[in-house]
């Protein structure tokens, strides 16, 4: 069940990954100018808060996916497997 | 009281960044290659801890250069304005 | 599926409640014994804790009763259903 | 700079923690009655968003009272035990 993601997930994951790429550069670059250290803690902050918003397009897409498709198979291993992999991300989640 | 980061924290900070960045770029091939999205989904719960761990240093430096020295100011409004500040930037950790 | 919490786990959740309860209490009572308000902030956070610690325990109980159960169905929208809502509380947590 | 909560936020406190030793005495009661797990998680969900409004309310009192009394002490090392006292609770939250 372990199928890749939606195409127009990928793309949107890609195009905001870029974006994050270049936000972790950006604050490299504010230590390096010596900024101050505040501006520093909040770009950390707004990153952090984009990647928590990627981790949510990940996971829906993986419940339209994997999940669904988990729950429509007949072996009831298959179907118990999927949730158990479920709970244990959802409690990797802050 | 706009002191700019120690310069050991500095050196730290840049190496996590520079990892973190490549931890960025992984999980953009991950996509491409079309792995599992819960691994997906795991490696960017990684990079945001990794992050989260950065913005304390990032604190840690914070409280013990520009805040010691707005405390230390005979300027009661410099006082104010840090801590006032100190507890927005606490308000947006999660 | 909706089953009842094994008889354990209400038995220990009754008890963990109980002393909630008398948490509550006493953070009523530490303020109009006006005492330091980082004391009672401090309360206020383990009985925060203690409730996430319970909410995991009910959690751990619903996975091992009714989404055990409902994985075992036939009719694939009672499995559907029932991970919808996991997800669902899941969204929920902190 | 133990100063006590001011008197309407006292009132706000107490008015709150009466409403949730209700809500938390309704979880008791729903267990005790088998109603369905996912119901109990959404209301121990609940409690815990009221603590943590509560919460707010008791760090802002202590941010207008002890906080700035402290911030305007001519001693330094008032300033600075309390600042770093904050740092510790805020340490705390979730």
């Amino acid at each position: 069940m372990r199928l890749s993601m939606k195409n127009d997930t990928k793309a949107k994951a890609q195009k905001r990954l870029a974006r994050i790429e270049g936000q972790v550069r950006g604050v490299s670059r504010m230590i390096e100018e010596d900024r101050y250290c505040v501006d520093v803690v909040r770009q950390i902050q707004a990153i952090r808060a984009a990647l928590g918003s990627l981790e949510k397009l990940a996971l829906d897409d993986h419940l339209e996916t994997c999940v669904d498709a988990a729950l429509s198979s007949d072996d009831i291993r298959n179907r118990k497997a999927m949730v158990e992999e479920l709970v244990q991300i959802f409690g990797g989640r802050k």
